[in-house]
């Protein structure tokens, strides 16, 4: 009978892979430890970062869309945002979402796309630059993310940043990109029920809860006064890390002065930190709600883009990682 | 109120992204006309193709791992079936899925990772192959899985193809992997789930009602006596496109003698055309069933990776394609 003789021992203490999924939604992942690797095994190369030609830097904003936004310093902008000349969503069309004969779902790409140029000097990256200029940059996203969600008819507004080609840029020139759109995006809304399921179960916020479980787990990485960071249980990707904040809030605009410089620091010791391996290519994603009663609790999570999905993981939804979460907490805490 | 003005005229005929549904499950994606491409724009360098330190040559068996199975013609293989030196899933540990405290499920990653070596000529890729070669190919893949589904602890044999280091293939002597593992993959129960559904809403196979419409719909590419081709309609990926036998079978195992010799020959013909383009890295998934009854129909997915998946598409799920599903199908037939 199935799921009867399910022990099989090891031969040659041979190290396992495991199966495990994400704390609350369904997605599975493989630890494969058979194939693990080492941080130095990451080194990427250094990609062509040339200012000469940068539509990002100053003297070349006539280049780019109009301005949108800026923050100055001594009347000359360190933070900039405009348009994204290839916008992936439009404000014009029709947004409203139909389906026409069972199968076909659709509405125009409704939105507005925004790129923000984190500093205007080419080549520092956002470690580079000073805890208090990060923090102007978190609360660029909250003016935006306000501005933009007083559009009627935007369902969602997604803050990502993509760092070096592996990770979807296109630019080098360090800058975090918005797209605001007419659809509440499926993995929001599979993380939204999966936390409010809990929550019926449990009246706790899910991931208050994981925190609590995580700040002294092996994957624990870093505790500051507001801030907690680990490596989540079923990490997708090698070094794989989240960064909370300790008060439950549902998005990023409810944090306080005190929180939010808490939070770029925390922010610049772990990508600092990740800079160690060798110019490793990333995506930051933005996990926040606008809705305060939202059951969620705003964080970011970082992905190093060292791994390439390939047919399993396409066809499955299942992601081979070769890094445990534990190994790569112990390369945050400076333990290998 | 909301969604009450929701027509926006488009100034200068701007052409319109759009926002599309899969035909089943909760899957989304942009089509960005606005950052169109014609199919030169994604030319693919010529990826280093060295026979000399080849493990999958003829004269190189020694190297790999105990044959599992080979297919011989005058007394020397032509295809061949070996371990996985660097296996995700081994046929060792716990296969049972438990959860600790909530938030921990996990198992080891049980099973069995297998290769198939798809020609001993090293540098032929499956569209230069007889057809009759490409049917054994498929023959081998129905074999495998027929035998790995015996071991009562497995639930799911992955069958798939990664060609090119974009795609995830290590090696480029042209093969398959296999991974089966003790663990119903989310994206294949999601597909099941919604083809159920449909099911019971209408008293007929979801999939072959999709075929029936895409037969002759903008997004048509081959019409054969046993299968149809077509680009579909929420493509994640430039030149997506899915193969299916007409007749209704759970199963590629089902297929008759006749249709998998069609099959082939329908493969071939895509994949002939895909290298048009240029050094294409592509995944072929094949989306099969053991269980005769399952609320399913057999095809392949071939996706050509063309595109990196940044921030966006992580966050949200929703893919961004730069290539409509109707251009690239115009490119299949010939019309572009």
């Amino acid at each position: 009978p199935k799921r009867k003789l399910n022990i099989h021992p090891t031969p040659n203490n041979q190290s396992m892979n495991e199966l495990r999924k994400d704390y609350l939604t369904d997605k599975w992942v493989i630890i494969a430890s058979v194939r693990a690797k080492r941080p130095h095994d990451f080194k990427t190369p250094k990609e062509e970062n040339n200012a000469a030609n940068c539509f990002f830097c100053p003297g070349k904003e006539y280049t780019t869309p109009p301005e949108i936004y800026r923050v100055e310093k001594d009347s000359k902008w360190i933070i900039r945002v405009i348009p994204n000349k290839f916008p992936a969503v439009i404000p014009y069309g029709v947004s409203e979402i139909k389906t026409d004969n069972s199968f076909y779902t659709y509405a125009s790409a409704y939105g507005r796309h925004e790129i923000v140029i984190e500093t205007n000097e080419h080549g520092r990256e956002i470690e580079d630059l000073p805890v208090d200029h990060i923090k102007k940059i978190l609360r660029t996203f909250i003016f935006r993310i306000d501005e933009l969600m007083k559009d009627p008819l935007i369902d969602y507004v997604s803050v990502f940043k993509n760092k070096g080609k592996s990770a979807g840029a296109s630019i080098a020139h360090t800058h975090s990109q918005i797209i605001a759109y007419n659809n509440i995006p499926s993995a929001i809304k599979n993380e939204l029920e999966s936390s409010y399921r809990y929550y019926v179960l449990n009246k706790k916020c899910a991931f208050c809860d994981i925190i609590s479980k995580e700040k002294n787990s092996h994957r624990r990485v870093l505790k500051t006064k507001h801030t907690i960071a680990f490596t989540p249980y079923a990490s997708r990707f090698p070094f794989e890390i989240w960064l909370f904040p300790k008060r439950h809030v549902a998005g990023i605009g409810e944090l306080n002065e005190d929180e939010l410089l808490d939070f770029s620091a925390s922010l610049k010791k772990i990508l600092t930190k990740l800079k160690e391996i060798g110019n490793v290519p990333y995506n930051i994603l933005f996990h926040s709600m606008t809705d305060k009663s939202a059951n969620f609790h705003f964080h970011i999570e970082i992905l190093p883009r060292l791994t390439v999905w390939a047919g399993f993981e396409l066809e499955t939804g299942t992601i081979i990682n070769p890094v445990s979460p534990e190994d790569a907490a112990k390369f945050y805490r400076n333990e290998m």
